[in-house]
């Protein structure tokens, strides 16, 4: 936040998590850094896996009803709420201001909360995306608009993210596998237990394990705010979903959802929002560019006008009461 | 920091790093979530590598007269100097409150800075530290003394480190590489001239990255404070010696350091501090026993009397006209 805030604390912590012993690895000689005297290393052993890291600011007497938990995407850490690559303050920045106090998590394999050893600990590999993945995947521009030459990149028209800082951008990008679901959502649902009632906000692959969170604990988690997420797959029997009439549901959509991806995507989450809605809950979806709110990415807490969404978004959350 | 402090700003950004670029991988189908659509991944492509992440908490009128950079040890990330494992505040808090403007980083391949794929172009193995490696080579009990029951684990007698934290502690552990060294100084020294004048606070194997910060620029960094630190190789020779003159290094010392890893370690440090000294810097070690503070692990800013050691090295600030 630029401009004087005044904070209760500022602190972290980690969640979640089990030990995973390994045996019978042969042990290796090796220097830890340049100049440290080598020592045998034994790669058997106690290990730590399926924690979470999560970081947290208070605010002085919040407005907000609840924290704010925000929940980051695939291949990204809590790093995607903060600063955003052009330098200028985030979504953590501006539900600060507005009063909630925001807890910033690493999700289980990722950047704070540390990952495990493959194949013996995690079964997959990891994925890695690469700068044209991360262009094309995030709607920058249309298929066999990236180029490593930034001069020969071309952008939609209109676009909002802010494209001369993408080389800033993709450093924020981490490993992720598809093998690890599972901790990945024991420990969001110990961070909601540990949290107590709560407003849930999640990006793309958060989507899965904040609508999750909310079946899983719909007396916690008074809302979830999604923006451009996946949906777990669960039919009308799933269970915990009367319960969910009382969590308001919002999902934003960017611009240019078109392709073989992206179609399928938008499709999961309408298919999940109608299950919901029979069910009783509120599941608003709204698609920002009928708002007139045109040129949005995936990365939408990244766009030049992540205020403006942010301000819906605040709307939104006054209107549902989860403001003081 | 618990209790209301008036804040300047909350951010964070990626500084250093460099594009590598992969080809001639097969390409692999894979679904990035659990119910996203399968897409057809290509591993090869432009990917980020050498970069680091810093976060930074900026006081309102700092009374230091420099930014306090902190950088972690080996294995672990900037999480090392904030709440620690036993939930109590760290060295973040504790200089946040006595007014440093405080950066924290994650060097280059842990935490938020992310890591590149080996060994395509990371060119060693990932090492990861077991708990067992931890216990006995952070002191917190002689050889033999970790148990995976912690009700079978022995201590030092008097130990200052939280150990009933222990296993929460170790969550904390990220993987590393010996091969990444020239990538991190690069960004490490990038990071000294964003920030201009600064004071830089080492940790472990930091300290290989922070003397040689100084090193690199004795104009910019105006004193190397160093808990246990990992030393570089240098001779009377090196260039840049003669500018430390202004320089003062402060290294601190806990308890128990006897056997065969931390024996050379220590001595590396007093090799380095008589080259410096000859050089006419001042360059002072201060063995915590021997000032009647007893018990201090590997990991002092962790350990319980933490409050007590920061307070020690904000009177050497004082006294070294670091504080305004």
């Amino acid at each position: 936040v630029t401009g004087t805030m005044t904070i209760n604390e500022i602190g972290s912590f980690f969640i979640g998590g089990r030990v995973a012993n390994l045996n019978g690895l042969p042990p290796k000689e090796a220097r830890l850094t340049t100049g440290s005297p080598a020592i045998k290393l034994d790669l058997s052993g106690d290990f730590d896996v399926g924690q979470m890291y999560v970081q947290y600011v208070k605010v002085v007497s919040p407005r907000a009803r609840y924290p704010l938990l925000m929940w980051h995407g695939g291949g990204s850490t809590g790093a995607t709420w903060e600063t955003k690559p052009d330098g200028k303050p985030g979504f953590q920045m501006f539900f600060l201001a507005e009063g909630h106090d925001v807890y910033i998590s690493d999700a289980v394999e990722r950047g704070r909360a540390s990952w495990a050893r493959f194949p013996e600990i995690y079964t997959a590999d990891p994925i890695f995306r690469s700068k044209r993945e991360a262009y094309e995947l995030f709607r920058l521009g249309p298929d066999a608009s990236y180029n490593t030459d930034p001069a020969l990149r071309t952008t939609y028209e209109g676009l909002q993210f802010p494209v001369e800082a993408f080389d800033t951008f993709t450093k924020e990008s981490v490993p992720r596998w598809n093998s690890n679901d599972a901790d990945t959502q024991k420990a969001y649902d110990a961070l909601v237990q540990k949290i107590g009632p709560c407003v849930i906000m999640v990006h793309s692959q958060g989507g899965l394990f904040g609508f999750t969170a909310a079946l899983h604990a719909p007396d916690k988690v008074k809302a979830v705010i999604a923006l451009e997420p996946a949906v777990p797959r669960i039919d009308a029997g799933e269970p915990g979903l009367a319960a969910l009439e009382a969590v308001p549901h919002l999902v934003l959509w960017g611009d240019h959802l078109v392709g073989p991806f992206w179609e399928p995507f938008t499709k999961n989450v309408c298919d999940y929002g109608q299950i919901l809605r029979n069910a009783g809950a509120t599941f608003t979806e709204i698609e920002l560019p009928k708002e007139n709110i045109h040129g949005n990415s995936h990365m939408i807490m990244m766009d030049k006008n992540s205020d403006q969404v942010a301000s819906l978004i605040q709307k939104w959350m006054i209107a549902n009461h989860l403001m003081k």
